[in-house]
């Protein structure tokens, strides 16, 4: 050979290269033709989500029942509204799956106050228990305050914490740009505070109320106890006398706290995701799974966590019903109960979709509030997500604008064999505002911003249904 | 040159061809470093924003001075406050651009009741008077109401008109994804409703008040009348009064109301723009202009429209400053007065950038509500465009997913010579709820959400004016 078509064929092998990667990456695009019917199906969808308010409608009748606590009443309540409502719907199989639950009850009495101080004597302190905390005596529980930023901090306490409430006062850090962020590095507090406060011998624990905004409404949540650690009482204080009680110890170092409350567990009881689907007229043994978690703290009445994404899922499946488009696989809605204290719901589910004859081939979680849409993220192999981000033109029907690696949900994540699991990830500005509180009630949702979160679940699961992975 | 060599050469020009699209593709994108550079920068402006609020603190003072319509007392306060912030904030200069503007005022009296009914004798409509109508007489205006859908409907009338209430009740589409959209497609009501009205002899006009809400607060804005056609008062009914007066007239169509509003237009009055900048320190003669309109209606206090926004752009040029540093051009703030109702600030200023000796670079409008940033859209030229996208990973640091061709706003937008000119476009679904309405008031502000729009605006400013276009 000589050299002239020696040179020339060094470039050639690239480009040979190229082609061949075009070719592959072509193999994942929609035809045009598609992408316009899909995209005519996505803007009915969302005009029939925007004007018939259906999932909206749900949700001020889900708040009626007031918040969804596992093995509450009301969250017997709401499993049998929404099994009826199911049914309502026409869903082509409605049932419910049986699951154990632990049952927490925060009880009347959640009360702190300062009960030694030269300047301060019986001033109230904003508190709520944590769920899965012991309750205090009747007297309640006193000490002195010990103010710490953290569980490392504790650790080094010594005998320092004997006998004291520690009080978690590390802020919720603003100045990141994700929510759920500034959450995840505050939250430790909040879980695992109580166990390594009783390691060193602390009486009870209060924490600075894991949150974006500035009031005096504090947030539960769950905390944690560990075996062969004593159990000691763990509330959230608000962030406003949070900032109160760091500045008077300042001052009064010996000034002493009083919490009381009776909040207690009793033993499991019996409860139940609710499951219902469009079962698909091709391949109806492959699912997509659509979903939140139908439980809630006992506060507000879990419109954002996770009532109106809950319903979104619902709304998804009743979109593409009352607009006769019929899946080819199976759409599936299941309502996870136990998230927020056990995620025994998604366990369960999970459990039953390794054992299923059933082949699941997505799940979608919607548990990141009820605000306007702005993308998915998806657990999967990058050549899924190549065909999945080709969708994004119908997609951005209902305001998606991205479709990402990364985290799904707890329960859709506890379906183990699926091809791609997705969290549907709607704007997070506000939903550390409300999260696990009294702040989080049916006003605080938005009726357009949660029906395009319907429309882009229901668009997101038909495309899936119809195109496959 | 024999075969082999021949069918070699082909896909080598296709392949020459590639490497020169590659390399004009090449030359827009920044290089990695630089983009590592300006994410950390990025990175800083964001964290300032969202934890100094100081663009949010700011709102807080303008809405204590109230609205800001054109030629009012409080719009001369308002501008006294900017100009004072401005050289607070240590801009590197500061002034007024004089410019006349239109003074109309609400006066005291908008009412307007059922005045002839067996059924609802003397119940009362909410209404507002539209900007720069009439008022009626002391008696006000009575006629029965003939209720039409548009404009084409109310030149069909011919004599049935005379006399009458010609009441626009064509509603704000919903079922649209944005809701900017559903507002351009009602507002001709509004807008024209009195010109056509008063060709076929009405008395006067209501519209159903134009906004994505249901409830019973109208919402105010522009109205035109036409040389040589008689000027007749008009104003907007409340939804929640505009359905209620539909069905009354179906029972009983000869029911009158009456309408009563003491409004008024009076001469022009010196007003000003006010503009403050930070001088480019290499190119100082070019000139990024970033702003939104100072002036609101006399509803709310223009919170959203376009208080915050215009603070926005204040910050933008305080968050480089507060964080020491220093643009090549010069960024400057032009905060328009009277937008809404004569676009006279924009005009002058589009008069003073036309006869610069300075060249003006870019625009950049906010002027869409203070929520969660999504995007740009831009007016430039394909190659600018692909040059600022790539800027994407930077400017996502602020939530921006997106720069698209599209339009940028009424005052920027009299920058005639601009190389690009863009409107900062942040989430919609909740403005049209709070525009032109006593909704805009700064509880409907989000910190998060309007402090991320100053950041997103910071940042774009200062890539165009370290890489130019």
């Amino acid at each position: 050979m000589n050299r002239k078509i020696y040179s020339l064929l060094i470039p050639l092998t690239f480009f040979t290269f190229l082609i061949f990667t075009e070719t592959n990456l072509n193999a994942q695009q929609l035809p045009s033709e598609k992408i316009q019917r899909y995209s005519e199906l996505a803007g009915k969808i969302v005009r029939s989500a925007l004007l018939d308010k259906k999932g909206y409608e749900w949700l001020k009748e889900l708040c009626s029942i007031g918040p969804r606590l596992s093995g509450s009443e009301n969250s017997s309540k709401a499993i049998t509204w929404a099994k009826n409502k199911m049914k309502e719907c026409g869903f082509d199989s409605v049932w419910l799956q049986p699951v154990m639950v632990p049952k927490w009850v925060r009880g009347k009495i959640e009360k702190a106050y300062i009960s030694k101080s030269k300047k301060y004597l019986n001033k109230k302190l904003t508190i709520v228990s944590y769920g899965g905390s012991i309750g205090t005596s009747k007297a309640g529980i006193s000490g002195e305050v010990i103010e710490v930023k953290g569980l490392d901090e504790v650790k080094n306490l010594g005998d320092k914490a004997k006998g004291k409430i520690v009080f978690y006062n590390r802020p919720f850090d603003n100045g990141l740009l994700n929510t759920f962020e500034g959450y995840g590095k505050a939250v430790d507090q909040r879980i695992n505070g109580a166990i390594e406060a009783a390691k060193v011998g602390a009486a009870g624990v209060i924490v600075r109320s894991v949150q974006s905004n500035y009031d005096n409404i504090p947030h539960t949540g769950v905390m944690l106890y560990e075996d062969n650690v004593k159990q000691i009482p763990s509330a959230a204080i608000s962030v406003i006398d949070a900032d109160f009680l760091s500045k008077a110890i300042k001052t009064e170092p010996n000034l002493k706290i009083t919490i009381k409350m009776d909040c207690k567990s009793y033993p499991d009881v019996e409860s139940y995701n609710v499951i219902g689907q469009l079962t698909g007229n091709e391949k109806p043994n492959e699912v997509i799974v659509v979903g939140g978690h139908f439980d809630s703290w006992d506060k507000g009445c879990g419109a954002h966590d996770d009532g109106a994404p809950c319903l979104q899922t619902m709304e998804a499946l009743d979109l593409l019903k009352r607009l006769n488009i019929k899946p080819k696989r199976t759409i599936r809605c299941v309502l996870f109960i136990n998230e927020e204290n056990g995620l025994r719901g998604g366990i369960e589910y999970g459990k039953y979709s390794s054992n299923s004859f059933e082949k699941h081939l997505a799940g979608i979680e919607s548990d990141r509030g009820a605000f306007t849409p702005r993308g998915f993220s998806v657990t999967t192999d990058s050549l899924s997500l190549m065909k999945m981000q080709s969708w994004l033109p119908i997609l951005n029907k209902a305001y998606i604008e991205w479709i990402r690696k990364g985290g799904s949900g707890g329960d859709v994540g506890q379906i183990k064999n699926a091809k791609a699991l997705f969290g549907y990830v709607p704007d997070d500005q506000r939903y550390m505002d409300v999260h696990h509180s009294d702040n989080d009630v049916f006003a605080a949702v938005h009726p357009r911003e949660m029906e395009l979160g319907s429309a882009a679940i229901a668009i997101m699961s038909y495309l899936l249904s119809e195109e496959g992975l």
